[in-house]
């Protein structure tokens, strides 16, 4: 006898999407020294954090340096001074029925992404979009759900893919195959993407016909400008019974790399008497210690009146780059959407272009990363994302760089 | 068809031990608004922070400031200047092997000690000591890894158990039976216990031996105060083909709330071709987004000089309050051990008490909060622990309360 390894991570080919561009770019600008590239690839943001966080954060640092303020081990679900902010203005403001505690405060809504699955069963069946954020899918390929992967459809067996193409106005139809779990994401990362609130009432109502579970990422809410596209699953009727809503303060307060995020689990969902709530508060409870309080008091700044304000311009500044990518590409005679309640551009490939081959191509003659859109599934190839998060000036420069080439 | 949710889940009888102390504690506090209870329960530092770690976060948080100095998503693995310091502090300076790229940066040793158990097989299996930190075995339940659950002996099937008791000195034997993988804490939580370097070398030989991996969690390691202590188990020889070593800032600086942790994975640990450093490497890009920036910045500050003094003085203030325990129980006629190289002590319950009479006993009678040996394992039965991460003076008083008890 001897130790081995799960047998499931070995089935994931290749490595994780951004660890992959991430390299090709690096490597391209170490055999280019002289050339600068400009990154509209992953969706990290590059304006500095706003002034109101700024300030809660070195306060939050004051108090961990006496011993009559500090904090030590967070409350497992996390602060309740961010959990009622939470409740407050994301949900209550909106009139959604969510309490403070059904809201788990977490490092991250990638993390809880991908930690969700894990309080389901192993022979649950997930759909996904296709194309998708991939963590979804290999998560699950992890845990060992997802069946026999085929090489050359880049599909697995036990997966069911909805195609958001062209063709489908870039959003999913409900899958002929019941689904146990259902992964959602509007507005969508990839595609820009995002759904009215009567299209997503529907998907409430067939979650709750079949008993499935809905987890609804809105990762990029803040991003939406336009009416009658919902802010939270919560807007939905009969959501409570069917929906996990994952958030993060990534893109709307930029805090790719300060961590924070929460996840909404109603005391309503379950299978038969056990509460999903239940099993995700043991899971936090034994696998999490909590976010850090200086990062918790950095949250709770978002929903201060300046917080709000300050965020609100530099949401405005993103999207500012949105429209420039947008209007930019399609004068250049690009086929593009997304970009106006998302900070995410679409585009199709040209001339049928492969989306790595593209990728190579923008990256060598423009010295402009973006995303594969096969790097999101198997409906991604001959798409592109450009994301709307680097700077206004990296922005300007990269799209004439593009209509020259 | 319908979701259900992860049977495994199922499985735990009752609930992560902090969280049930924690509400016996507050129900306790709510009944008597007038007593002051002291909480030397739960592993929680006291101390504020140390200047050097409060200087480099106001600093990280002003880099945040502005666009030139602003960061985003960290490395997956980890900023290279904390990779650095710790290999350069931690490894090299004890003539340790261990390279920057074999370390993983993480957000705590309680994440890492729980997700580790996710890059082996489900049918690998697990030796704990009895008692143990109970996140390794709860984890391992979660997975489906353990078998069926003994009620009586509060035990599960497939886990082996190396009873650490009095009788074997506190320390754990080579077990009969062959595991797979085999946690070891030293200095242990809860006993306090030790391990000498020649101690840990046979466990090494053993683990080669069998093809067994050691997850060794060296939380402690900055409590050591004796020679021929091992301060990481790099310190044996042919530890780099057997070991993973799972560390953390909340104890020698302090980081409970702050959450900081590292694990490392030698190249050379393998099961055939596949490394486990690639595996986690994995799972990490996929499942994690990386510690905050500011966090790793304060992170980096523990291993400068001025860090390192004040740390001393800290880790000395607990060893301070160690000794008072220890010292204070025995003459009051407990029976005593820990607290020399870990700031934990374990004690004896009076006249065959169970420990969570004894925890009741306490808090009733003197308002004083420990954890019950039980909730660590069966063989904690019968014993307690104290930690000695209060302050002086509540440390004193409640030493004093216990003896007038």
């Amino acid at each position: 006898m001897s130790f081995k390894v799960n047998q499931d991570y070995l089935k994931l080919p290749g490595s994780y999407l951004f660890s992959t561009t991430g390299r090709k770019i690096r490597e391209y600008a170490q055999a280019h020294p002289d050339q600068k590239v400009i990154k509209l690839s992953i969706g990290d943001v590059t304006q500095p954090l706003a002034p109101a966080i700024i300030d809660a954060l070195h306060g939050a640092v004051d108090e961990m340096a006496a011993a009559e303020t500090f904090k030590g081990y967070a409350p497992d679900l996390g602060y309740e001074f961010l959990r009622n902010a939470i409740a407050d203005n994301d949900y209550k403001a909106r009139g959604c029925d969510i309490a403070a505690d059904e809201i788990f405060v977490s490092d991250g809504a990638k993390c809880d992404s991908a930690n969700i699955q894990e309080i389901f069963s192993k022979d649950n069946k997930i759909a996904v979009c296709d194309p998708v954020y991939p963590v979804y899918v290999d998560t699950n390929v992890m845990a060992g759900r997802t069946g026999v992967y085929d090489k050359i459809g880049e599909t697995w067996s036990d997966v069911i893919y909805m195609p958001c193409t062209k063709e489908t106005g870039f959003a999913p139809e409900i899958p002929t195959q019941t689904p146990d779990i259902i992964y959602l994401c509007f507005p969508n990362n990839p595609t820009g993407a995002t759904i009215t609130k009567d299209a997503l009432q529907e998907w409430v109502d067939y979650a709750n016909k079949v008993g499935a579970v809905i987890i609804y990422d809105a990762a990029y809410e803040a991003y939406i400008s336009e009416d009658n596209v919902p802010h939270t699953i919560y807007e939905c009727e009969g959501a409570r019974t069917c929906a996990i809503e994952l958030r993060s303060f990534s893109k709307n307060a930029g805090f790719t790399g300060v961590r924070l995020g929460f996840t909404v689990i109603p005391k309503d969902l379950k299978d038969g008497d056990v509460m999903l709530h239940s099993l995700w508060a043991r899971r936090h409870g034994t696998k999490y210690n909590g976010a850090p309080y200086i990062i918790q008091k950095a949250g709770e700044a978002v929903y201060s009146e300046a917080g709000k304000a300050q965020l609100k311009e530099q949401v405005a500044y993103y999207m500012k780059n949105a429209s420039y990518i947008y209007d930019g590409l399609k004068s250049a005679g690009y086929s593009v959407s997304g970009g106006v309640n998302a900070p995410y551009i679409w585009l199709e490939t040209p001339k049928g272009m492969g989306s790595w081959e593209f990728f190579d191509y923008l990256l060598e003659n423009a010295q402009v990363a973006g995303t594969p859109g096969a790097g999101f599934g198997p409906s991604g190839e001959g798409y592109f994302r450009l994301t709307a998060f680097g700077s206004y000036e990296n922005t300007v420069e990269a799209i004439e760089r593009i209509k020259r080439m």
